[in-house]
């Protein structure tokens, strides 16, 4: 890996580091951040290791206003034997540049960034937390920083990696979620761009949200754009039903995400001849499985939770209740399966895996 | 209006102004800037005019992450006897607030917003451009601006305006303009957030725009994403259609902006006793009355432009020439009358404009 222009600037103040299993996600930071800067006409430049600390961007900077910006999570995981190892990191950078292609932001060097990411995790392994279930999330992404309000894509953009330590999401042990059926909001259609992992995206989920919150549902379950019928996902996870032995999972349609957990459970329910189908399934075929007592296990898939079974749906008033709440017995082996290659505890027998030493 | 609180701190370092008619859009700005934050439990405070400057944020500020971010586009026109007009501002803080509605941002309250905004257009009343067709943009927004990673709304948001001055859309006169009919990429849905001014409402569609320009169109008509077949809106403009001495426009379905240059010609044209439509129109119905002679004339509507005349639409391979690329009569008289109000050459007999003393 190229990395050899790489400047790396220690941070002289490290800061304490939160108690493990109390981190609330998302609001703490490790020491260092990694920084890199695009210039049109002279490409990527200047690849940073530098201390955690603000931005400095122009008012007009093109991100404030017509949103040009793309993002990645995945996490880093301590094993037993104090490994540190990442989760097929190589997807995460290969679907950024799918991302970035959407938003007409150049690509980056897939192969060079995942040597900066790991120089990075080096620089910060005391970060990688060891309580079962943590681990060090990672979110890289790309902004437009132009200052320019004409509406096209900037000239100058900057790419970084920012760390933050994260506990158990399942700190409990797994506990099925309530998740209600969206009926009113749409998150993404064809021709748009739900298949990138891109900031507006997500914002324009918070009033659906909030509303299924409000009324003891923990996130929404997505229905296509056009027909409002077909099952597409959920906030930041893919959806599985285990229908009389068969898993099905709603086909890669252009609005959906492709998750990396979810290509992970397919290629696991193939080696383990589990029959799985990539298809159109839509919330009345669901609700009719669900009648007929043929719906056995709904999980939703992604690098949060990694398995989050769904232990009730409401829809139009209707409530489908699923394995009587309980986590199903495929997705707590596929949970532990993923969980066990993730933290080293389980043989990887798929190359999933890559030590940051 | 209640700006007592407002804080002034005056630029020790006055930029020079750029030469009038050679302002390219968007990228000169002028020696300060208001801001103002909100903070959960505390409301909107610390109402300030400050020097242009660059912000400072966290790298894990919602913004970068999640786009929670809303904005709006007005103009301040010089009068031949060196008054400063707005026009109509109070629609646009009445907007902002609607966007901000969609995406979970907390409201404004309008009239002191349109307060500040006037003291500051005041402190800055050198940078409104005189030759005829420039004037001051003004761009407010609001940036969600807590570090947090956990999708979902933000506890913090900075408010901002920000001015530029603006040369003139049509330096060698009113040019017709030529546009795509996009039938891949989709701009919004219902159920979306098109009818919100939304950061990723607009890098959503810089794809379909490279290859619009590429093959020689200026910019991107969108249909719906639905049907990709009922016309919606241009890039950032509204669309009519005069058909048999008929004015068509798509309705306000839940996809398309509520331009206020459009609210204005809807209500110019009711004045004049001209018959205005808001209904659905299909491309195939606009291509079966172009083919029978019938459409008379076409043009977007916005802030940049005022009234800009399309003379071309491609669709799919067919062409469709509206009045010999020429500007229309019906097109000229409503120019003609709204710059004309704007930059205070007609009377205002509507109430549109608001002087900044
Ligand atoms: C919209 C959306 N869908 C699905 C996923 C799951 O993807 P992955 O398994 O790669 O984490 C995520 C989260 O990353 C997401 O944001
Ligand atoms: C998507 C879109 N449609 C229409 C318009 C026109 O609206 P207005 O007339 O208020 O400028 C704009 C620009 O403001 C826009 O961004």
């Amino acid at each position: 890996m190229k990395t050899a222009e790489l400047e790396v600037v220690e941070s002289q103040n490290k800061k304490e580091k939160p108690t493990q299993d109390q981190i609330p996600f998302g609001t703490t930071f490790t020491d260092h951040m990694f920084t890199m800067d695009y210039v049109e006409g002279e490409g990527w430049q200047e690849p940073k290791i530098i201390p955690y600390q603000p931005l400095t961007l122009d008012p007009a900077a093109v991100i404030f206003h017509y949103g040009q910006t793309v993002f990645e999570g995945l996490k880093a995981y301590r094993t037993k034997d104090n490994r540190i190892l990442l989760f097929r990191p190589e997807k995460n950078f290969q679907r950024l540049n799918l991302s970035s292609e959407r938003l007409s932001i150049p690509p980056i060097d897939e192969e060079q960034v995942l040597g900066y990411l790991t120089r990075l995790i080096q620089l910060e392994k005391d970060w990688v937390p060891e309580t079962a279930g943590t681990s060090l999330y990672i979110r890289p992404f790309i902004i437009a920083t132009e200052p320019n309000l004409a509406v096209g894509p900037a000239k100058t953009y900057k790419f970084m990696i920012i760390l933050s330590p994260v506990g158990s999401y399942f700190p409990g042990g797994i506990k099925p979620v309530i998740i209600n059926v969206e009926d009113q909001f749409t998150r993404a259609v064809k021709g748009g761009t739900g298949m990138a992992k891109t900031a507006g995206n997500y914002s324009s989920g918070y009033q659906a949200q909030a509303n299924a919150k409000k009324s003891g549902n923990a996130d929404v379950l997505w229905l296509d754009g056009i027909h409002k019928k077909y099952i597409e996902e959920v906030g930041s996870m893919n959806i599985f039903f285990k229908i009389k032995g068969e898993i099905v999972t709603p086909e890669l349609n252009g609005s959906i995400l492709k998750g990396i957990t979810r290509m992970s459970i397919i290629e696991l329910l193939n080696k383990w001849d589990i029959p799985v189908v990539e298809r159109r399934i839509s919330i009345d075929e669901l609700y009719q499985a669900y009648e007929e007592g043929a719906v056995e296990e709904v999980f939703g898939t992604g690098t949060a939770a990694v398995i989050s079974p769904v232990g009730e749906l409401n829809w139009l008033g209707k409530k489908m209740i699923f394995n009587n709440h309980e986590i199903g017995e495929l997705s707590q082996r596929l949970y532990d399966e993923i969980t066990g290659i993730q933290t080293g505890k389980r043989e990887d027998l798929y190359g999933w895996t890559i030590e940051v030493e």
